[in-house]
């Protein structure tokens, strides 16, 4: 079964966040990113390969020769697997967690998909991010998740709506910046909303007048910054370290 | 003054990493990467910019136009400054330092770079890496470093000598592994030569048998694996928390 020329097209379109918007799909590539999506909660809307010996988990799809693969996959070497999927609908944001990420205009896919990866791995559910923060299904966060996309739910609000969901729901707001307490002499709070700043601008005046806590990464060599990613990883590992037991 | 034709052939070969080789020089794009490269011990072999109000910290610059400017950069989006910068040469590899990385076949420009920044910024000078770990003269994983390519030093060397280096100079080699002991119960040693390995294959076998104690970052999420670079830079926080009273 070949696909149509309108399937490709809208396979293209996805790359642009308009037409993720329009269709509510969004892309993922790689073998193990497509079992992946088919062994999640998402629908599955179409998938192609370039691999005649894939058997696709039992789902349908559309084998392609690769110059057609080239023309949909986001990646200059295309991985031969591709798979437009429904982004999920009414993920609800829960207010149990004891630990939130805010994400304060990170406009790096790189750095966005790194915190999703990593809040996956310390099960950190929830991220919350400002309306100018890079879109959770752009192809290039999507890639960087390593699949932690299908396990974190992300979501867009005002800086105002984050401050009022925060202190309704018991969680305090912590924020890193260089001004900070030492991250490794501090008692984390029962809830933790932790707000991360982009690496140009840092923590903007909008959420942050309602920072009760900041905290720095301490550190004696001549770096004058970490990368957003990493910052965020290091916090939540200790984090993690100090509300385990 | 104008470059002449053969420089911005010789800036366009340097994304090469055999003209690096035969020139000993490398690219640095940005202002503020520039303005760094100038005020480091590094040797500059030309400057270029499409700026014409900017001084260049009294270093002579070639003001050229932006599509010439784009012929010679790297970035998708030209910054207006580059320079070829000459590789420091000679940098002895110390043996007085607590902590050192060892990159298994990191080939990631953005994780290489990554690491280098995170480690700058904990004041680990030294990183030692297997010779198929990405090289750090790479114009990705220079702009990556956020100008900690000046802070750090690099040095390939063969399985052996690594092991032997570390043997000889009292390190002990510790090993990211997700078979290994809990990072938040494990005292480090006095002297720690950390190996990371890449995400694809992790630690080898050349390295792995050299290994006394591998260390695992726990976790409760659903993701298989962390960014090399963020475990790195997770792995590096504890030793510099614990170690640093």
């Amino acid at each position: 079964m070949l696909p149509l020329k309108k399937d490709m097209k809208l396979m293209r379109s996805l790359q642009q966040k308009k037409f993720r918007n329009e269709t509510g799909l969004f892309i993922v590539e790689g073998k193990k990113m497509v079992e992946e999506a088919i062994a999640s909660n998402c629908e599955i809307h179409s998938i192609y390969t370039t691999d005649p010996e894939w058997k696709g988990e039992g789902s349908e799809a559309f084998l392609i020769p690769a110059r057609e693969m080239e023309t949909i996959s986001g990646l200059s070497t295309p991985a031969g697997y591709l798979a437009a999927v429904f982004q999920p609908q009414n993920k609800s944001l829960t207010s149990t967690e004891k630990f939130v990420f805010v994400l304060d205009g990170i406009n790096d896919p790189g750095n966005l998909g790194s915190i999703m990866r990593t809040a996956d791995w310390f099960g950190v559910k929830s991220i919350l991010c400002t309306p100018d923060t890079v879109d959770a299904f752009n192809p290039k966060v999507v890639q960087s998740t390593m699949g932690s996309i299908f396990n974190t739910s992300v979501h867009y609000l005002a800086e105002s709506a984050i401050a009022k969901w925060a202190v309704e729901n018991g969680y305090t707001l912590m924020g890193a910046d260089l001004s900070g307490a030492d991250l490794f002499g501090l008692p984390f709070p029962e809830k933790t909303a932790l707000v991360i700043g982009s690496e140009s601008h840092g923590i903007r005046d909008g959420l942050r007048a309602h920072i009760k806590q900041f905290v720095h990464i301490p550190g004696n060599g001549k770096a004058e910054s970490l990368n957003a990613g990493v910052a965020a990883a290091i916090m939540v590992s200790q984090w993690f370290r100090t509300k385990r037991n």
